[in-house]
């Protein structure tokens, strides 16, 4: 259901946390790369038959001067998420981010924060679960979980400093 | 079936774009005012109530330290799409950029370019369009019509200067 | 009399430092976590309930697009002063600063340097002892502290270098 | 028991925002002009004779390399809040920012957002109101009227936009 | 022998300056609009058939999110320039600067200045003229003309101010 | 006494103040044209003859990728003042700073504010007068006069707004 | 036929990526140290006497204030590829990308990424294969290298995540 | 001759490059801690007396929120040098550049690059040796020597790559 790609295998430790995201969630996915500028003819075909090979959303993530996203979201209607990537000889990243997030009017990327995957598959899951109740619950897990993670710290953090505050 | 909403009355004219596209591809929307920082009972309860109210996707845009698509974000699992405005005295607009990309882990929003409402228009039509077939043959006339657009400006260049590429 | 909150356990040894300055001028506070995106509920309710459990100023602290400051700052009446933290996948600390910093008119955020705890403990100091003369007086005697601290290495640097100047 | 200072006559029409708003919660302030840079006695003895005057909050603003509400804070315990004002040859308000921003460990400005006098002015009132219960209360009447505000115009935009949510 | 395009007919004010270079010179040229994101296919046909269509050089020039010149070049081993160009709604330039100039290891892009079309005609004749003595002597004539100007306003200077130099 | 220089006539409205300051201080000074990029030769030329000519100081204003001073200042031994100047199609006159505060070690430039062509002229007086007592006394006349401007405005603003402090 | 210059011997370690992409073409290049303001007169002469010593484009990187490509592009008429160097106490690389980047109408240089001299050295290529069509064929094969080297990833990464798509 | 100042003794690593290159000169010098922030009235009194105690240039170190070089130079007819210094927790360095570098009118401070401490030391060499013929001869010797040391590395690089140009 969610296709995720990378300019480089060196995104991958970046863009598995998207993938495993999804897997927590029983969301079915592929991972694979795609070159915007080495393998031009490859992404074209990718994002062109991503939607009749099943594909609802496309996650792309790339760095430096990121063509990727933008590219493949103007060759299909499919929602396309696009991670900024902080890679080696970036400025600082934000060559990455406003190459992806700019786009112009007609051809939306719907960009996440530098480095973002976590959140890109976050998305992609919110998006998938717009229209399925069974996921939209599981993100409802999810999100509760975050609250629960919060509170487990409150009381660690009181046994340093003094707190009256207990809800 | 999308949920518009912004600050300030004085981000309507950015934030119509996004209505204007909805409504040309037939797709109902509600547009109001939340405020984060001056409403933010109302802003909780838009934010919690907006799926059982029937929105399938949140536009939310917002100008300067722009918290109200992740603060909605933080309320509901439906995908939240951001638009950065660029509002008097705002740093040349990268206070409101930073303050919707940058969501930290667990809470994406997916955010569009500055004063980008067009394309969070069509971006929530991308997303209604992902499972929805009818919308997604809309999407494609759209995104032909802008190659028809651009075709059409060949001709007119060309009366000033040669060109021998007619693809 | 002052709340410290962050909007997570890792922020801690940034938001240490504000504590223990009050701690220094035995000015009673209460430190824990409140997230704003992942406990939306909690910080609400902290931060309505923030002047009737008696406290006076509250510190707030958060990196990334750092709501938590704003957010509470819009439900309270409570001087709220915003620590910008530089965290991991920050662009630089500016989403964090300008997060925090440009809050629209009507809702003020007293904003400090990028991790700028100390002196956000410092500035909660100045605030209660604008009313108080035994903490200006403490303040005055810290202030004094630090002119002597600074005095302190002239004569180490003068064992290196000349110096004829002996204020 | 606000002072209000300022670097230029020509920060006047910002820095009355401050005013205004005191005198509109009936807080008496003084205002005048204070440059670091072209009056620096006047600074100094202008801080240091701050409290004894009864001053209990300075507003300060200043623009490029903004200097006066950080050394205003190094000569007096009251707390200093900080206007960066953007100014002609500024570079987009940064050098204004981040002067007043930054400050070293020990010194605290309590910045606003650029060209944010309004918010100093709020802000002013929000530190007297700390101890103040009458002061309190107006604020949170001013807080309500922004509520107000913001609700006030939903009907207005229902009227050419749809909108089903009406809390 | 040189191929100008850009990403949208908004752009020809500016490009229209590298073309009138060339011309000036009596180098044949053609330009047209290629946009990568409305007209995909038109942009990899155009890269994929220059070199075979007798191109010696592209001139690209796109705004924001600018993905034209770097597409190109990874489709052709013609030199590619890029032109960043100021469109409305760009974050000062810099999403098209730094779109355009950061490409990846493997795929460069020539990048000139902001809006720098003129400079983008006269860099191609450059590389024209780096194996053509003809073009090499026309700009060796044309960097004469600019030195010229330069001391054409030297003595209306003069008339204003002393001036005892007179290299 | 004094050089200054400038890469372009579009300069002279900025750079005049310098030349300005310094006739109202009766310091002589030449200006001129010089420009790095388009007359090299004369470039070299002036910063190596400089000095016989009698210069003390050489002021040296340019935009964009302004590379004036940090050239003169490698061809002579006298003190360099750069000017950083706003010009159309400069980046928010990022590139103009930077180009000339930065110098490598070994070769500095006296960098003043963007458009601070009236501080250049002020230092190139401060340096003149180091050396000699009539100068000094004439900046620390134009010292109080600043002094005195400011407290003009104060009773001014005192007809407006309340100020009890009368220093 | 491709002359490599670079400010320091520091820049050595990146300049040699030019270095040795034409040496792994067999195109010929010389390389050597020539400091724009250090050896301001050899910077002349070698650009001077480029053309008639054979060479058909200089590759020139430089850090910080970065001067000696635009310097060498104003004296003669090859075309000049600039590397920006991230050198230490640059301001995150941007003094030497924007020094390099704007320069003035007239005078372009080609400028590549940050630290991108591997591209440089590409772009050298470029330019002489537009007339030479051994080294464009050499190029093709470069280019087709580099989509192996992609594909070549693709099986590693299915090993660890699904992928049906197998174009 | 000159006083060489610095914020904190944590700026001394780099001030001292200033110090060291005086000392080559035998230009005598004094070194000492003056803060603006923690000890205002000893800046005050060192910058007021430095013209008597026969001081002919200033160099004034700081980090962050730099207002040391700005407010001496605004109590004396002396040339003020500032250095902005990279310190913990600073943003990039461009709040010490900045605080330093925009100066409003009137008050000059000559600025060098960010950790510049060596260029500002030459650069009170330089004023002085404007008008001392013997200082002036060493500077000259010393941008030999720079000179010198670039030729230096020249044979270095010769012996790994080739390298036909013997100027």
């Amino acid at each position: 259901m969610v296709g995720i790609i990378m300019g480089s295998q060196s995104d991958l430790p970046i863009m598995e946390l998207a993938a495993n995201f999804l897997k927590s969630l029983d969301i079915p996915y592929e991972l694979t790369v795609v070159s915007a500028h080495r393998t031009p003819e490859r992404m074209f075909d990718y994002a062109k038959t991503a939607k009749e090979r099943g594909l609802k959303v496309i996650v792309a993530g790339a760095g430096g001067a990121a063509h990727l996203p933008g590219m493949v979201a103007s060759c299909t209607t499919l929602p396309v998420i696009g991670v900024p990537i902080l890679s080696s000889n970036s400025i600082d990243g934000w060559d990455s981010v406003l190459s992806i997030l700019q786009m112009p009017g007609g051809i939306p990327v719907a960009t996440v924060a530098l480095n973002g995957a976590l959140n890109a598959g976050i998305l992609a899951a919110k998006i998938l679960g717009s229209g399925n109740e069974e996921i939209a619950a599981k993100l409802q897990i999810y999100q509760d979980t975050l609250k629960d993670k919060v509170l487990g710290t409150v009381d660690d953090i009181k046994a340093k400093h003094p707190n009256q505050y207990d809800n």
